[in-house]
């Protein structure tokens, strides 16, 4: 069996998880809990999205956040954007990188940001051009790849097709959004397959944990070559406009279960942990992680 | 990728499961936990553990449960033993199977039945000559087989030898228990791969899903040839002499994810999902389960 050395992760909990909060976190807490996160060891964080305030409340401060937090040395700071408005914001407030998405299922697209799947790939092109003039990466996400909440099964040849569209406009990495967590390990095996050999180029898969297969999820992925993996801390998060969906996969579950396995993340376990119990004080409910739960907690922490 | 078309399901959850309730469940629940998993396709169900009721009083009614539960054609009910007393009365009980366990390392052995794991050993010779003797065939469960709670890691090597005596001595199944969910899928790929080769015959894989990674766990162990796995319905249990362990992974999660990969394992999902609220019911607390909180409870429902 092959697996990868070493596994990169993307820290997506500030921004996919604190954006599903019913209520909105103090801009405070979201710095607080970003410098955290830097000192782990973790190479990529996506810190805010660039929305319009009325659509995401939650993060209607993302400026404000990045142009607070301890900018580690190392760390790439991610941010998304759902449109050029967004793309100038996000280069505005000083990201390191990019990220935008487009769904593989029309309902889901038009449910998120009202626009055809085409009307997306279009303004993707735009924002890209933004991207490049700023000297930016941009990495595209392709949501509910895996099945969509409204549609139920998404055709796998719709994704690889999308995946080689973005490719084409210069996405320098393409991750595959199991929005919904109904992503199972032989699906990923023969989606992931795809990907690779038919729409070649960095990958990244985004899992949520909605029915506990996220970790299969990632076991199977990396059989079939991907070594990129968005988590969330804690597992922290969902997606508003997907009914039923939690949060994606809890990245210290992840870290443990990769360095069980003996494959490097650079990231410090015991740092992480105390990130995700950092997590769980401010959104004052029990996160979906499980580790920090079989773990004893360590005397003194909050 | 090679997995199995079939897999065979063991359901614990009314004996790992309710032997670990801080309260005792009433004899009248167990029996319509039973009967209703019964009525699920399961066709394996370890009903009850036949210990001495001092040292778990959650187990006293055994034989009132064997005696009670409604017996359905195509079913095996295990009943599981600790000794030769224990026996005895699953026996006389009218169980169809006998478990027996020992540990992989000399603490939790001795935490768990007081004996040194070659006299537990020598104790399950005793058992086998009485199932033998019954006409009833008798599995054997290495707990600790992926680490122990007191001791850490476990040497392969150790858990193959006791594997090797376990066959000896007539055992038709050698289950490896991973009693504290440490488990990674690279140990259990390597783990089980060593059981094929060097302990061949029939196996199964007990994980319980305290970091999460059961799930993950059962794929990489399917990976290399298992086909036989237990679960316990909703996610109840643990383990009592097992510090940290939390229940084994729920039954309709690895069923879910098994029928989501085209895995047969005869087991009617919707049936499941009745049966894992029921148990939230009778133990009266959110179980660790996670498809019964991903799927809209029907109208109706418990």
């Amino acid at each position: 069996m092959s697996w990868p050395q070493r596994v990169t992760i993307t820290e997506v909990g500030p921004r996919d998880g604190l954006q599903n909060e019913a209520r909105i976190i103090p801009l405070d807490r979201k710095i607080a809990l970003i410098d955290r996160l830097s000192a782990t060891g973790l190479g990529r964080i996506e810190a805010a999205s660039f929305v319009h305030p009325k659509a995401i409340p939650q993060m209607a401060d993302a400026g404000d956040v990045m142009g607070a937090i301890q900018r580690w040395p190392g760390v790439t700071y991610i941010g998304l954007v759902p449109n050029e408005v967004g793309a100038r914001n996000a280069i505005a407030a000083g990201v390191d990188e990019i990220s935008v998405v487009v769904s593989a299922s029309e309902s889901h697209n038009r449910a998120n940001v009202n626009r055809s799947v085409a009307e997306s790939l279009e303004g993707i092109g735009a924002v890209a051009a933004l991207a490049r003039g700023a000297g930016l990466p941009w990495a595209a996400y392709i949501a509910t790849a895996f099945g969509c909440p409204y549609e139920g099964a998404v055709d796998p040849s719709r994704v690889i097709a999308i995946a080689c569209a973005l490719r084409e406009a210069g996405a320098y990495v393409v991750a595959l959004g199991d929005t919904i967590g109904v992503a199972n390990p032989r699906q990923v095996f023969g989606l992931v397959s795809r990907l690779r050999d038919e729409a070649p180029g960095p990958m990244r898969l985004h899992f949520h944990d909605t029915r506990g297969m996220a970790l299969a999820n990632i076991v199977a992925a990396m059989e079939v070559g991907a070594a990129q993996f968005d988590g969330s801390i804690g597992g922290l998060g969902g997606c508003p406009y997907a009914p039923g969906a939690s949060g994606n996969v809890a990245t210290e579950d992840m870290v443990g279960m990769l360095h069980g396995m003996g494959i490097e993340t650079g990231i410090d376990l015991d740092a992480l942990l105390d990130a995700a119990w950092f997590a769980e004080e401010i959104v004052g409910r029990p996160l979906e992680g499980r580790l920090k739960r079989a773990i004893l907690r360590p005397a003194g922490q909050p």
